[in-house]
């Protein structure tokens, strides 16, 4: 070890910029009032319910402030990711020493009424939680579930090449699915267009209440772990604090050096071969420097120390160790008598927006730059009549997402993301322009890799292309994540997590807002040829529909100009989810690009060229939401043109499913005026839908006209079959919308009851013909629209 | 490489084994007629639609015919757990040859007739899909969805001692987060009491369209990876038959001495030392045996052989290099006249339940023996008067699930599962009889660990637990998973698949039931005191209910003696999903041990000793689902009896959530005259629910009474907070709940207006007391029901 990485006078400001730290962590958990024991500690100065996590937090407060002097030694551009689950206290103390805490909160201010506001809203009802929330600056991630600090922190780097993350990843994180998969992240890094993520692995050993395993297999093991993940680990074990700030100082200056080193040997010398980058083994006591002995057991260096390891008002004898642990910080030595940082322990920390809790990275909507969009219409399928068959929806969208990565290269902020799925989802036409990113080992017969390409799915781990896409949008930039329907549930829980970000986010003045999360989902539930019911599921819009109005949406365009305009508007939207889904097998376009425009813009609407009620009450409401139900509906309207001609009925056709809510519920919301004159007051309503049908009647279970509501969709009957079969097997086809349509309307008469036994004789047929041939009988597969 | 592991007339044959099992293969993915080549293949024996997955089938085939050989060779109990997506025709060609297939579906018979059936049913409308699924013989891993392989492996070799699983894993599949971590399963693995996984990581170099990381980075980097995860791996590499069947022998033998060693040293010798467990590594080309060349293009070795390499019918020159690679496989050489596989090639497959197809360990229904259940009543809290406090529901849970342990301690079938969370759930109790099993380094302040316990929550991730428990319950035993109920989404996508495995295997009638997999939820949406919004999230229950109404059920106990008797019956049903969700928080009880079990039986039922209706028509009925949903409500009616006296007030609680359900849609559903009597035909019904308020709408919208119910549940809305605002934020408090009802009755008259300013004078009250003292004001905080 270099033993003289740090001056003596600067290990001990180091030191003593970390006892301040840690006084601030436990103070947060504790302190009600005396902020700064100016007085001997009573009672009434703990706070009635202790709430919060110590465990992790002092480690993670030594890490911060040596990544601070780095940060000034090489004055670098870096972001903290804090994996650990219950950080908070570490960040926010952090944050408010540098400074940036009190310039985004004035209330919480650098002196002692500030520090007393610092501590009182920590796990304080409406407060801030224990773990790192959108509350905390300098954050791009959320601390309550774990394990995608990794990905998110590759997310933040892609074509930031002046960036470095440092991120700090819980040994109990690491035992999680996402993240173990997420070390692989370094075959995909450039270390000329991208920056650098810095792994510092936290081993403290032990989680909630077990220990951990990467804490528990022999050195050697962990050693060829990382390795084995393309790693090079530097290993940072003890716990006498001189010795670890300067065995932290010595790993840190040899990371960056060679962090730099090889950026130096792309960028300058054009030496690409795959690097292995640094990382970093932090092992250092699970509450480090808190209690050792509490009520006769050992608490620092076991899982005791996870939350709260003192409860003063429970056990009186635990306030003078309380009083003991704050004290041995010496705060008197840190915090001058108005409470304000010692003047040569501010100067520890970086200036502006080096600070990493300033730094604009981490508040990504500042730097987010408007996408230079090409003109959508440009892109749209000639629709000389309703019913062209066109090579796929998804086919149609791809020249337009290619000429978005192309008209976006030189800022570098748009990107596609995968799970080797982009070829599949129709999209390959992005490769006419641009290359999926790849910096492992090729061979002749591969295609489409590159060492800078825009598409990132030569992975395959939904987990991954959502971590990666959140920090690249939470650091101000654009994507979409293309995907199969029924495994996008894979990531229904990171979903869920980004979502409540965003909802917290945008309640947050000083929080720009940042692009919108846009899934295209396709390879959906209706065409399942070869796969089958485990690829069906289109439950991911209901998932999507829990969360907070004011950032979900979902679109189900019917064709491919209707998916060239949602996709546009998308792209151009900030801080929602977006959730699109569209086929990808040769289906018929309906509408012209500007009918396409309008149509979207409107959200849902009549269409009056499949209509025959001339603008008056229809005798049948059929509405349709999604391409195969839109189909359908088609074929099932003109089989009631030949055989019920008398019959009035009006076609409605959903693009954005906000539509149907309340105007109370969410700002796409119909009025209820205007979803009557959409659906009338009591004509029935024959309602085909692309996914679960229970969803319609919750959107709508308040309108005036629900109980004639009658809502086809997918109810889990599948297996592998035909298209036209799947949609048979869920009662969503053609025939069966009809005989939906005679049921509930008497007037058809003789002509309905005849017809419905033709359709049943129908239904027959198709069974007997795709049991013989193993395809769709031709008059459904060469189906046209007449108009 | 030992030279001689097999003799050269063992290799003929084994190769021959392996070429009728690729000839099969590819017969699934083509042929329409003409199975055995009999007469030059013309282009009507061809398919019309060709679907289906080549590339990973001759490598799964060359394994399984060497598993064969280890099988009769060490006498092994043996299944085969085929990871990679599409395997299908592998795995049904060869439990074709051994016989099995024959067996379960007699009209696919051993002959040409049945080859010709088994040809077509592949990858055809109502057949069988690309991927291995429950119609299979020999399976209990669906391959649809990626990444579980290796957890259902170990899953299904807990408490199996002589259990082998070969679990062959896909270099695609290897990619995403749960199979990466999964590989930790062997520091969790007994070699004393449980059997062994043996992986075999099938290096085919190609997804659908990218390459693989695990073949491109360098081999000493792989085998770095391995054995840092703590495994041995012998690599088997190459693409010369003759070689290759040599080297997997040879390695096979090493494997199997290896695993018996390692056995053997624990249960004879007692040496327990952390044992790195043998694995192989098997690179061969992706689509070996198949077309070399197409078009021009390589195809073999390359992602061009991921599905189905030739289209006769849209090339008619591909028809000639069809049969040239179904001819190059001689199966005349393979079958006789009948299309019979040859008598000699027939005796490598091994015999009887030896067969991998027709081992009981993989249609485990077959082996599953009831639990040893104590009663539940004599762990039912006392209670004297309804409202009582007790010390939290799951924590009077814990000791029935600890004595269900200990009963089942000798037939080794029940295990708990969690992702360190079932202390912190209040299921501590369990360690006074049991232990976690973990098998890694221990040290002194550890807690409950030891070699063979009954619980596994020793590692982060809910991945594992739901694999490690859907593999263990598949092979026959029973078990809980309990998990904080935000973050039970994460395996969201695994339950649909089982779910889906459930429906599918129901409806074969040789698969034997297998017992439910039963969650238990705490640590919920209600109970929020640190950790915020990000572990609010009830929704799980809303991907549940879109499954099939014949595998899923829901359950909401009110109190602690209820959730007794849901578990109790929860652990006794077979084949289902059961969902329970319950508190751990002091909490009250309302019923005794013989009344919740009557209640529960019911579902759904009136409380009279809370109504005050006399059974007559009430003026309002005030619903509850849920155990704060109850208290809540409880708390509101309360308040009407003191205040509103001369109200009739009905309270429903449910339990069952699928009573809801009209009895069309649910085997558990209410009738609706029975709904009727409950909820009545037209007073309002003010609802409190759990979960997302409009599930209830989604369950009841067909309801007569549907118009007139208010559904109160979690809409987003929380933070950190004290347990009541939590409830206040979301309208559900009990203030809120009587606001809604002096809203919805109007002959409160002028009492109702009095009240309601006084209650919104008490919201306004909560407000600043929390604000002040961080926890709820005493007369929220020390209400109990007074009868």
């Amino acid at each position: 070890m270099n033993s003289n990485t740090l001056t003596p006078k600067r290990l001990q400001a180091m030191d003593a910029y970390w006892r301040a730290a840690n006084y601030l962590s436990v103070g947060q958990i504790y302190l009600f009032d005396n902020p700064l024991l100016k007085r001997p500690l009573v009672i009434d100065d703990v706070k009635q319910m202790l709430l919060g996590h110590w465990g992790t937090t002092p480690g993670q407060n030594f890490i911060y402030v040596h990544l601070n002097r780095i940060i000034q030694e090489y004055d670098l551009d870096m972001i903290y990711v804090s994996g650990p689950g219950h950080g908070g206290p570490a960040l926010v103390a952090n944050t408010y020493l540098e400074g940036t805490y009190s310039e985004i909160y004035p209330d919480i201010s650098r002196d002692t009424a500030g520090l007393q506001k610092l501590f009182l809203q920590f796990s304080f009802p409406g407060g801030i939680p224990s773990h790192v929330s959108p509350e905390c600056p300098g954050s791009i991630h959320e601390g309550g579930e774990l394990g995608y600090s990794l990905s998110h922190s590759f997310g933040a780097v892609f074509d930031n090449p002046e960036l470095i993350v440092a991120c700090v990843i819980g040994d109990g994180e690491a035992e999680t699915g996402p993240l173990a998969t997420s070390w692989h992240s370094n075959k995909f890094l450039s270390p000329v267009a991208d920056g650098a993520v810095l792994p510092i692995l936290h081993l403290n050993g032990y989680k909630i209440a077990n220990p951990t395993l990467l804490d528990r297999i022999p050195h050697e093991e962990l050693e060829q772990l990382l390795r084995g993940y393309g790693w090079a680990p530097l290993f940072v074990e003890g716990d006498q604090p001189e010795r670890m700030h300067e065995a932290m100082a010595t790993a840190l200056d040899a990371a960056i050096e060679k962090i730099r080193a090889i950026q130096d040997a792309a960028r300058l010398h054009g030496d690409v071969a795959p690097a292995r980058w640094p990382m970093i083994v932090l092992k250092s006591p699970k509450g480090w420097t808190g209690p050792k002995f509490v009520d006769g057991l050992p608490v620092e260096g076991t899982f005791r120390a996870h939350q709260v390891p003192l409860h003063p008002r429970a056990h009186p004898g635990h306030l003078q160790l309380l009083e003991d642990w704050l004290r041995s910080y010496r705060p008197e030595e840190l915090f001058d008598e108005q409470g304000q940082l010692m003047p040569e322990l501010a100067e520890l920390a970086p200036r502006g927006q080096r600070r990493m809790g300033a730094n604009p990275h981490a508040n990504g909507g500042q730097l987010l730059q408007d996408l230079q969009m090409p003109n959508f219409r440009d892109y749209g399928a000639d629709v000389p009549e309703p019913g062209v068959i066109g090579i796929g929806d998804t086919r149609v969208l791809a020249p337009f997402l290619r000429d978005v990565a192309k008209r976006n290269l030189d800022q570098r902020n748009f990107r596609i993301f995968g799970p080797d799925e982009t070829i599949s989802n129709g999209l390959a036409a992005v490769f006419e322009t641009t290359d999926r990113q790849w910096e492992a080992a090729t061979q002749p017969n591969d295609e489409f890799l590159a060492r800078t390409g825009r598409v990132f799915d030569s992975m395959l781990s939904e987990h991954q292309c959502e971590g990666w896409l959140e920090g690249y949008l939470l650091t101000g930039r654009h994507g979409v994540f293309n995907c199969y329907e029924a495994f996008i549930h894979i990531v229904g829980s990171m979903f869920n997590q980004h979502a409540k970000w965003l909802s917290v986010s945008a309640g947050l003045p000083w929080r720009h807002k940042i692009a919108s999360l846009n899934y295209l989902l396709s390879s959906h539930v209706w065409r399942q040829d070869h796969n089958g019911l485990t690829h069906q599921d289109p439950g991911f819009v209901d998932v999507v529909m829990n969360k907070k109005a004011g950032v979900v949406r979902a679109y189900f365009p019917p064709d491919a100009n209707c998916l060239l305009s949602v996709m546009d508007h998308c792209l151009r939207s900030r801080h929602y989810v977006n959730l699109v889904i569209a086929g990808k097998h040769p289906a018929p376009h309906w509408l012209t690009i500007e009918d396409a425009a309008a149509h979207c813009a409107a959200g849902i609407g009549i269409w009056d060229w499949a209509s025959n009620d001339g603008g008056a009450v229809p005798d049948v409401v059929m509405a349709c939401c999604g391409d195969v139900p839109t189909l359908e509906t088609l074929a099932a309207v003109s089989i009631m043109r030949e055989h019920l001609s008398h019959l009035k009925v009006r076609v409605v056709n959903v693009v954005d499913l906000m539509r149907l809510q309340p105007s109370s519920e969410h700002p796409h919301g119909l009025s209820d005026a205007d979803f009557d004159e959409l659906f009338t007051k009591d004509r029935p309503v024959i309602f085909a839908f692309h996914a679960y049908p229970w969803l319609i009647h919750r959107l709508t279970y308040r309108r005036t006209n629900h109980q004639n509501l009658h809502v086809r969709g997918y109810k889990e009957e599948g297996t592998i079959t035909t298209p036209f079969d799947m949609t048979v097997l869920n009662d969503l086809d053609r025939f069966h919308l009809v005989m939906d349509t005679i049921d509930r309307v008497p007037e058809v008469g003789a002509a309905g009851t005849a017809l419905k036994e033709h359709l049943q004789a129908k239904l027959i047929e198709h069974r007997e013909y795709i049991e013989r041939n193993g395809r769709d009988m031709p008059e459904v597969r060469d189906w046209r629209w007449r108009s």
